[in-house]
């Protein structure tokens, strides 16, 4: 059970270069992606109307895709347009056309009733194409329910757990009670953290020693599973926890998407960008590479949890005081699937 | 759903070996094959009727097989001749054996109603054991239901795209209208190209240079999924769109046989033997090499096709002109089931 | 279908080693085990209550085991007795925990009912922890259900075929009628052979030479599926088959048991002592790999075989002579499922 009326990340604007194509699967249905010649980002269903070949495995001639089954061809509409050995081409020949808008380097695909697609409800995501930002795009597909995903995020009780010795560092986190806050399309997460350790990968980067003051701030969006986070550490004592940012304080603006691949998988975007040492090429390589390891550890627990809750699929969970933000999200997302449904 | 009283190809002739035994599935029905010493092919259930051991894993003594799990020794016509440690044998002890014909390289198996097994129903394929003709035989295993690649081979505009540059190598094909004649157990197709390229595999191969005539005249035979072609090419313009074949004219006689594994899977077994430069060999490995790149191709795109079809089971494909004969002989394969199912 | 009412084997002592974890799954179920400081192993429900991840991924802090999703500590009861972030802890915060006892060298665990688990119940298997006998500890696993892997064991006409190089060596194992005799809770089963070859696996091992007099004289426990045979050879005509044991005679004590990890596989845990040559450690290694390559060999047939059976789940399989003790046992195994239903 997927919202189907709400903008997804189907891929990062660099993974559709032109004059190649880019199958993935989305909610269920393969699509395939390409370029015009004008540089705008098509998705088309990835399976011809005639034999259902997938035409991931065609070829691009000029803005058009032709199925390298039979060589029908489809314009970037779905279309038919060609049909080799015959004159005449009937209206029912065509494949189904998916919006795209391609924004910060994201590139947002609309799977629902294409009439309400509207732009300008796409999460704001600036910091992805912010040159006072830097980071490196990363991706990582989940073999999970993108609900497990959802889950891991709104609870930070695990940084101490799964991420000990890389974004954790202390059981402080998991002991610290978050600010819940309604906003429009979400909920606003505010978690503060006093004269702790900071997080273990940031041991050797940061200018400055333990211990320090931490803090996450960050907004969930239900539509398109969008989380966008102001995260960070100062030296303690040096106003963090009122909201001041020292000169040196370490900040990051992490954003990811999930995008739910079938109801057992999931694509995970996402960017962590900081506002420091911008020209520094090798730190983003080790910030980059160390956020990763970290959600690699998300993945395997998740992914574990995941068998687990196949092997017994009845069985209901039991709900605990840091359950809080997920339970509230899983609601909104029950609600919102309500809707659709009716 | 499989027609059962048919003659199917079971296997080459050279794969069923003195003193050993050949495992496959055929329509869902795991077989052991072996020669008895006489050098006839015995076809039996891959199943010991006591605890069910795979017979295949058996040992032959003389002409009979016995089971390696607890020693019951079979006959060649499934009964069971010795049980270890039993006096008497009682009737059921017996497992199913098939009529088998082995007739020209091919080895033809009945697995329907056994009295209605008449040999004088297997198509003519004597190019296969003719020397005048000479070629490589060939086996693929395709992950595809039968009817995918039933499909395949009778719409060739498939050459145009799938083998662009094996088989086809030239659009024209695609354009081209097929004429469909009813023959006794299925169709014949002719289609003739007029002045085009030669297949891009024969470049080099052929003692002419293009434009060409071309043409593809088969005989489709519904039971067995067997395909029997005269197919070719000679200089443009010397009489093969009349039927004349010049003296320099590459000919071949493809003969083609797809047999169901599964639901999922399919044998084909083929050979495209040809009628010039009988001796030289190299040739010959090289045209194997040719025909196996191109049906690699084909594979390529059915297993693809398979994955789209299973993924969505119920969506409904829609039919263009090229696929008169395909639908023409899938109403064939309908009808036969009916009757086989009353 | 799992008989639940009684002790099965779960793992070897030496699986489970101070300060780390064994996940192994038993009838079904996923279970984590561990020591405690003490020694004493605790058998905990492999799936944390709040969000289901895998107890095995957790960490052991001291006698207690914490979830490194996020954070939950149980102690070896499976009582939950912190979790992060929350002041007071419900009684429904609780993994299940299962009777377990280590007894020469097995750990037995209890997954019925556990008012009803009484260690007196637990097979005699003193041969594993006996100084006069000398083997080495074994296990594999079996993709194949348990009920195969019964049958196996139940009739011994097998050895003359699957195991015609390793612990057969002779047609007449198989020819040979067995004694069967009702037990409490299963069954005794004698095979006597006269003046045949010793098994194949113990050529130049023994200090004498063919012919001799087998024996195979094992008691069969339904309550676990656990095997312990009394066998050897020795010279013929010396007395085994009055039952003297001359001074030269090879003996072993075979323990085997047989827990289901769920209806498709089987965990296989064995010992095969010898009490000759006890100082001999190469000769240990020696028959611990002949035993291996032999079960291998069973291996092999029964997971063709379930294959088999899975294809065809709905056949029946046909009774003959050799299969008497089987049988007879698979009345007591659905007799006590019965029994566990009502």
């Amino acid at each position: 059970m997927f919202i189907r009326n709400c903008w997804y990340v189907a891929a990062w604007d660099h993974e559709i270069t032109a004059g190649s194509l880019l199958a993935r699967t989305l909610l269920g249905k393969s699509i395939v992606f390409y370029r015009e010649s004008s540089g705008r980002v098509v998705a088309l269903e990835n399976r011809c109307c005639h034999r259902f070949a997938p035409l991931s495995r065609g070829r691009l001639e000029g803005d058009h895709l032709r199925c390298m089954y039979h060589g029908l061809l489809f314009d970037s509409q779905g279309k038919c347009i060609e049909i080799p050995g015959q004159e005449t081409i009937g209206p029912q020949m065509k494949v189904s056309s998916y919006p795209v808008v391609e924004r910060d380097h994201y590139v947002w695909i609309w799977l629902g009733d294409a009439d309400k697609a509207d732009a300008s409800k796409i999460v704001n995501c600036h910091w992805l194409d912010d040159p006072s930002w830097i980071g490196k795009p990363a991706y990582m597909s989940f073999a999970g329910n993108y609900l497990l995903l959802v889950d891991n995020l709104l609870d930070f009780s695990h940084l101490s757990y799964v991420h000990e010795n890389t974004l954790g560092g202390s059981s402080v986190i998991a002991a610290t009670r978050q600010k819940i806050e309604q906003i429009l399309g979400g909920i606003r997460i505010t978690r503060y953290y006093s004269s702790i350790s900071m997080p273990p990968f940031a041991r050797g980067i940061a200018p400055f020693e333990d211990p320090v003051d931490r803090w996450h701030i960050y907004n969930w969006y239900v539509a398109g599973n969008v989380l966008v986070m102001d995260s960070g550490w100062a030296p303690a004592g040096t106003g963090a926890l009122e909201g001041r940012r020292a000169q040196e304080a370490m900040q990051f603006t992490l954003v990811q998407a999930l995008t739910p691949e079938s109801e057992n998988a999931t694509h995970y975007f996402w960017l962590q960008p900081r506002n420091f040492k911008l020209d520094d090429k090798a730190l983003t390589e080790t910030l980059a590479t160390a956020a990763t390891v970290a959600f690699v550890e998300d993945r395997e627990m998740i992914e574990a949890q995941q068998k687990v809750i196949k092997a017994n699929p009845d069985n209901k969970m039991i709900t605990i005081t840091v359950d809080a933000a997920l339970v509230r999200v899983r609601r909104m997302i029950d609600k919102a699937l309500a809707v659709e449904a009716a």
